[in-house]
């Protein structure tokens, strides 16, 4: 689904939560073969039970991969990925862990070029227990009204 | 293989280049499956050549996984991920480039709890005609040699 | 994202149109590998040369899947997968075409069970010509405002 | 296998079962990902115990895919598919499910090319507790013995 | 299909050939991941074409693993694996080659367990250009008619 | 990484043992996929309980993939496969088992061409019981120091 909405329409203190996603043994597998990382913490149950965290753990990448796909919903053609700041993984994330997005929007500020501005999305990943288990600020090259200049992509992924 | 490098002995503006890896159809249909991120911008080759950037993006958050996936070869038992900084997603990655990344030792400075540092690897991650497309910094948290402790593992994932 | 819709409301000749979804290679390898059909009219390009269709075509049951799924966006806690009728494979679909769904309300008629309707979808799955390759009727269970009672979940997926 | 079989050769009521094929976790992961399903009916078991059928369903179209596929044993270069009807979704099916499919030939009829007949397969998916799941006809156009002519095929898949 | 053959059935020198397989991109992106092995030889199209082979390589354990599977159709429930010998790479595979396998009889011999013999079959991959890229010698234990024993299967997978 | 290391440089005896690696549900379901092998053995978890492995065996293939897999970490380009002899499964692998390589350096002699050698690694592959489950003789062919001539690559992937 496509909706426009512009600079100006986006309200401080928004907040939207996504559906969950339960994370399983096959999405590490996937997700190892995709990326290379086949790491024991990852790889290895037995080696996992001789460390401090006992399990299997979730791959970071992954963890926020699926934390900022839950949030690929409605897609803002005057609106693009402009980076991520202060990514932190807070709690491990386990094999059978389902996790859920909630998108805040903390921040507004203009931009150099001045038909666009930059949002901010807070996103914060928590767990079927309601603990956070990651967190990031999803920065948005988001088009003004008053600029009505197309946006100039410049490649980055809208997600 | 396991190595172990205390904060002591990360060198400054020390630099490694991984191997490369060319991204694939296959690698973004499997990454739109596992993140629920069918975006017309990955999925629909149609509709991607009416837009400026004309072919199927690769997900930014598949770049970053494969990006940082390729640093993955050598385990340090002393350092863990803290966090990741300024991540930037410079130019578009398409099916048939192959990725590698240049990681340079940027930053060290000492944490809050005395036994640990926190290391900054700077992850560069060009195409094959040597642009660069992602950059982003990965904070380590690495024990001092001085300090001893064993790592409390607060559960992000190694990668 | 939930959204309720009595049986009431859906109204005849209502039409909704998908994203589109370019089917790759992999998507036929992987749909083998889960349904273990491997007929060389999918696996094996060299004998599909020596057939009238050429080009190695995608399964039915993954052009259906496929077709279906496009169209889970919005879910409708009121309404259920009651079956599908008159479904046909029209033209081929091969590696490289992109499918998209047209869904039409053509059909609305009550049950048995007097709280609920059957509300009948048409879909039409299009490729990048234009040309209809697959069409089905796909009929749901609805609750009517009427009825109030809950949906006696029989177990069907939703989509 | 190829092993021509001619309209005039298929036996009414004629049986034959499949192997057996358990459901697992991947299965609903891959299938998500292959048609952008990502309900939470398939994806989010903590939202699924809240919901009468209290565990992650498999997707209906996965159902369709595996139950048909089951029955991809021999090639009959005279025979395709010519559609499917009345699909219904009887149980649920879970996690761990073990399916097989009975094949059984319930109709012969001409149709309008008269070198061509069609054959209807009813098929019946059962779990290992011998419960039906689902049920569909799957209408197969054949060439006659006296007809002789080659199928013209018109791109349906032959599963 | 399960279909009893005892070690007296079978022929010396008695040949059949599969159903090719086209290899993919795909195939080599999620055999990487199953193995683990991302050598840049399978992975880094760049790369290889500064190598004499110029093209990424087909994994010598895919190549192994799709030229067995594929002659796994008929199971005989008096047989099982004993193991493989003079297996050889002939011949690089490339995406996009079709591979089949030719299973010829070449040995037949008693084993020490009178109730069992061993039977060679000689698996030849051979591409859509009829070159051969992989040989071997599968061995099976095979029940003897006179023996009458159950199998007792001691683990070995049956492909 | 790569490394060179000469025929000269091999030394007898010498051991290395791999990280481990846990078998999956989903590694059998993807393996299934990509070789096409959907015995009853491997998919019919109902059917392997009326059979005196009582559970799901991972295919001897994957077994192989797996363990030649793990020992894939530096490469040497020097060396190339030259092939495998007396491939044996001695012990059953189910789903949960993890497995790891030891490879042994159990022979060295000369080759037919002057500047090459052959290195034959012994493969164990060990459960998590230490129980051996499968073993091989991998054969390298290797540069001669003396030789100084450059590999010919014939084909063979690198594992």
């Amino acid at each position: 689904m496509f909706e426009t909405t512009y600079y100006e329409d986006y309200e401080l203190n928004h907040e939207r939560k996504t559906f969950g996603r339960t994370m399983t043994e096959g999405d590490i597998i996937v997700h190892a073969g995709q990326t290379g990382d086949f790491f024991p913490h990852h790889m290895d149950e037995e080696w996992c039970k001789t460390q401090d965290f006992k399990k299997r753990l979730v791959h970071g990448t992954l963890t926020f991969s699926v934390g900022v796909g839950l949030t690929a919903s409605v897609i803002n053609p005057v609106a693009m990925t402009y980076g991520y700041e202060r990514l932190r993984f807070i709690k491990p994330v386990h094999i059978g862990d389902t996790l859920r997005t909630t998108v805040t929007i903390t921040d507004k500020k203009d931009h150099k070029r001045p038909q666009f501005g930059i949002v901010t999305e807070h996103l914060e990943v928590t767990n079927q227990r309601g603990e956070t288990v990651m967190v990031c600020d999803h920065l948005l090259l988001v088009e003004k009204k008053a600029g009505k200049a197309s946006v100039e992509t410049n490649g980055a992924a809208p997600g």
